[in-house]
């Protein structure tokens, strides 16, 4: 089947687009408002771009209800935030960030999350994840009328000791990170434990 | 251990991003350059940032022995391009495809793939792809000296008939496809095998 996606309602074309485009890696952003209220919320439109300058593409649904959402709200007024990368033991924690929450609510306190400081911007990181990055945004695109796609720089890393299996070489444990993706539907998640190997031919 | 990233080379970022962004969608890119010439490429810096219009962002890198690489300056010239999806039974051809040939080498002929005309752009879409998403640039940033972000939106969409469970309402077969996604290191791949589900919670 083939579809003009002109043509579709925009509940359609999220069904075709989250379905196709899977796994999807997901950032569990850790955001400031301009009063200092921190925020947290999952999002599976993103993936790295770019290591030179280390560069991630998050997208956003720019209103709920009628009004900016929390994340890209604060991003805008602010220009910062983390990115953290959920593993199997912070999933259930991770959806229920998911809710969307009043902007006054710390959504991040409400799940019992442990912040720890940045070194690099002002947003907490949340000190149990696997590995954070601090990003400064260099772009803020409205794709849509109601979507944004937000552009940034990593400007630090964090990655937990016990994943670093050669620190001089700078080797990092993939497997035993333990990271989930975002799948299909409603609420469907995937685990990284079926791999293989290709090696890439010479050109 | 944490990292300054304006502190480490780019060989060092490049470990750090893409190995804690995993798993990672495949946008295998078919385009045409302003001669015609087709080229297809995989691309693992890719993920869907919104649906309404749905819109793609990838991140590729601008130059390859001193020059363009084909498929951006393809895409660059024509802002046309195709989104194949990749399946464990592309596996194999996906990594032929991403050997650097010369530029006037048509690298989808060489791996002995079945090109069919896509509805929307010129260039051809894989026919045997479990879907393809015909795109139109919308954005092309240089988002540093030797890489660019491509942000596009997707015109018509084609998945396989074999994959729709219910044409009325839309639903997709999403392990039926067994797409596969990109891991860790020089050639790590994953199937999305190992699922689990949450339900989102009530806001």
């Amino acid at each position: 089947m083939h579809f003009d996606m002109r043509q579709l309602d925009k509940g359609q074309r999220y069904k075709i687009v989250s379905a196709c485009v899977t796994p999807r890696p997901i950032a569990w952003v850790s955001s400031l408002s301009a009063a200092g209220i921190a925020n947290v919320a999952p999002f599976s439109f993103f993936n790295v771009i770019g290591h030179d300058p280390p560069t991630v593409a998050i997208g956003m649904v720019a209103h709920g209800r009628g009004r900016l959402k929390d994340t890209p709200a604060n991003i805008r007024e602010t220009g910062e935030f983390v990115i953290n990368l959920v593993d199997e033991s912070h999933a259930g924690v991770m959806n229920m960030t998911s809710a969307e929450a009043e902007p006054e609510v710390d959504e991040g306190a409400l799940a019992g999350l442990a912040l720890a400081p940045a070194v690099a911007v002002k947003p907490p990181r949340i000190a149990t994840a696997p590995a954070s990055f601090e990003c400064r945004t260099t772009h803020f695109i409205e794709t849509g009328a109601h979507q944004v796609a937000v552009l940034a720089e990593v400007l630090h890393a964090h990655v937990r000791d016990e994943f670093i299996s050669d620190a001089e070489r700078l080797l990092i444990d993939v497997p035993a990170m333990k990271l989930i993706a975002r799948m299909h539907g409603a609420g469907w998640y995937a685990r990284q434990t079926d791999l293989f190997e290709m090696l890439r031919p010479q050109g």
